[in-house]
């Protein structure tokens, strides 16, 4: 197995199996890929919400391009990251990394007081821009580790962000949803794209060196 | 070998061995993975340039919040995303998509005219401001390779763009720059934080679940 091989297998999925369910095995081991992910400065400025709760996946669909994929999956990921940076959040990561390290609070502080007199300087609009663009990172990593499992996934855009952010209540945690990650069991007589061949634009036209 | 172990062994490097190289299967791999990222609607709409050059290295460094790294590594891998979306650019990955798939040229039409009609209809800002979240994903990705093959990286969005789109002349292909990935081997004598621990918020921070 590797990365390349678990990439070239994946596909978003289309239509899910709405008996099948993930195991709580699997969603933890896609969680931990996400978590690990790199962000700027080590922030981790987002948080993923896992929608297992019908109830809830049914109130989401109301606004989601492809609501079968909402209702139907086994569990719905919401990447949803931080509306903006504040002193208090900047602070709270910082504090964590120094007592896991056995330093003492404030090793960091000429750092942080760099981020601080940039990231608060600018509009929440700025910050969130920011902030939403490391929630790919996570959300690429998630997807490569359930393809790691051979767990089918999709990953969409397509959704009016103001339901889900109401549904979940994301202003109140000082989120905002960004992507979201559908998780399930494929249902491959209505998963019109997995017979067909995967494509990517070739290396030639992809990269461009600098020898 | 997994993921999981793999992101847990990488770090964000800080002192790269001017005197090492990456091989350039290793950096092809870091290529394929990019290539290989899932991205909106399958349009991959981003390059990476790939500078191994030492003197345009030493350009580029200029314009680094890291310079010692820019300089030193062995490849400097630039993320760099489409300016805006045109037709041209859509219809080009999609009549690649339809022959690779021996399709009728055209088959997903009413597809990417709904793509057209909202991206078409937005400032060259707002669709460069989704190109750029896309890649993120291939970032990530690309990171999640090299720790993979064990090689040393470091993501980097600590420079300043008007100076890395300049030197690669970025503008004549479309592309504005997002982030960077240093590749090489890492000097452990300067790369102080290669013993420190790694620390992640922990699960309960990171995660909300609706059961």
């Amino acid at each position: 197995m590797s990365l390349i091989t678990d990439l070239q297998w994946r596909h978003a999925v289309k239509a899910y199996d709405p008996t099948k369910k993930v195991t709580q095995e699997n969603i933890d081991k896609i969680l931990e890929a996400a978590r690990f992910a790199p962000t700027s400065s080590g922030l981790q400025p987002f948080k993923v919400l896992v929608v297992e709760n019908q109830a809830l996946k049914d109130e989401l669909a109301k606004g989601a391009l492809n609501p079968e994929c909402m209702r139907e999956c086994s569990h719905v990921l919401v990447f949803a990251a931080w509306d903006k940076y504040t002193e208090e959040r900047i602070d709270k990561v910082y504090d964590f990394t120094t007592d896991e390290r056995d330093l003492p609070r404030g090793r960091f502080g000429s750092y942080t007081d760099k981020l601080k007199s940039i990231y608060l300087n600018e509009a929440a609009e700025r910050n969130f821009a920011h902030t939403a663009r490391q929630t790919y990172i996570a959300l690429g990593l998630a997807l490569a580790q359930a393809a790691e499992l051979r767990v089918d996934s999709t990953p969409a855009e397509g959704f009016d962000n103001k339901v889900v952010d109401e549904v979940l209540q994301l202003e109140k945690l000082g989120l905002k949803s960004v992507s979201l990650m559908y998780v399930g069991v494929a249902d491959t007589s209505r998963d019109w794209i997995s017979t067909m061949k995967k494509v990517r634009m070739p290396k030639e036209e992809f990269v461009v060196e600098y020898k």
